[in-house]
């Protein structure tokens, strides 16, 4: 397989796992009832999940349009800097995102934060599930750079 | 200023971001009274900041070695592949402190998580400091790997 054809690939796999990152944190949402309050969670009650959806959808965005633009030599230059950019917004997306996913778990007995996954375990599962898909599209652009910045440096002696 | 030169400025700023990151976070703790009842803020009570901690601890060595690295040629793929892999470490570690720090300060009432930054503001003053570092740190990877594929671009058709 040629290093295009493998660049390719990766830009789609980015593609495909960041649509389904968001769709699965946006169709997140549980009511439960604790001592007769009603509690709703949503993603969109928590500014780091908001964060998460937004930063998936530019990672997404430019990963269809890159599939075009890596196809053009001239534009290789805008195209590796926007995937060290695409790269450094996915991990922070994904790390804020699991650091209050593992609050919502665990809970931090010093801050006096309670666990709610007890409470809303689908909403739990489903907000895991769109955590491992960003991870896999994070994942997906470090081997994308790493495979660009092979092929340049391999040509240079 | 040759791009040798330029390099090892940032890697120097990067170096002096992440101790002073490391150093701030880690003096940071404060103990206050609340209902009678003794609260200790450490920044050890949350992974997320113990993350930081380490991944500012890796960058700031991986720095370290890296202006030695640096001046030898056959080692640039070695180096790129790394500051690669050191930024998004930061940015993501940055983005989890961040995230916990936002609860700290504003809560999170859905989530029935309250802010604790009225009780202890001097350990929140300290771990936004340590962020502003850690977030210098991650900005200097950023353009020291534009930097990098600029100079590695312009060179080729």
């Amino acid at each position: 397989m040629t290093k295009g054809k493998i660049s390719l690939v990766l830009r789609l796999l980015a593609v495909g796992s960041t649509a389904a990152a968001i769709a699965i944190m946006v169709t997140s949402h549980e009511t439960a009832k604790v001592l007769n309050l009603s509690f709703n969670a949503k993603y969109s009650n928590t500014s780091a999940f908001v964060y998460f959806v937004v930063a998936e959808a530019i990672a997404g965005g430019y990963s269809l349009v890159s599939l075009l633009l890596s196809c053009m030599m001239p534009a290789r230059r805008l195209v590796m800097t926007m995937d060290v950019v695409i790269a450094m917004l996915l991990s922070s997306s994904i790390s804020a995102a699991v650091a209050i996913g593992q609050v919502g778990k665990k809970g931090n007995s010093h801050a006096g934060w309670l666990p709610i996954c007890g409470q809303v375990p689908k909403f739990c599962d489903q907000v895991t599930g769109a955590l491992i898909a960003g991870f896999v599209a994070a994942a997906v652009y470090l081997i994308l750079l790493l495979c660009s910045l092979h092929s340049l440096l391999a040509l240079k002696p």
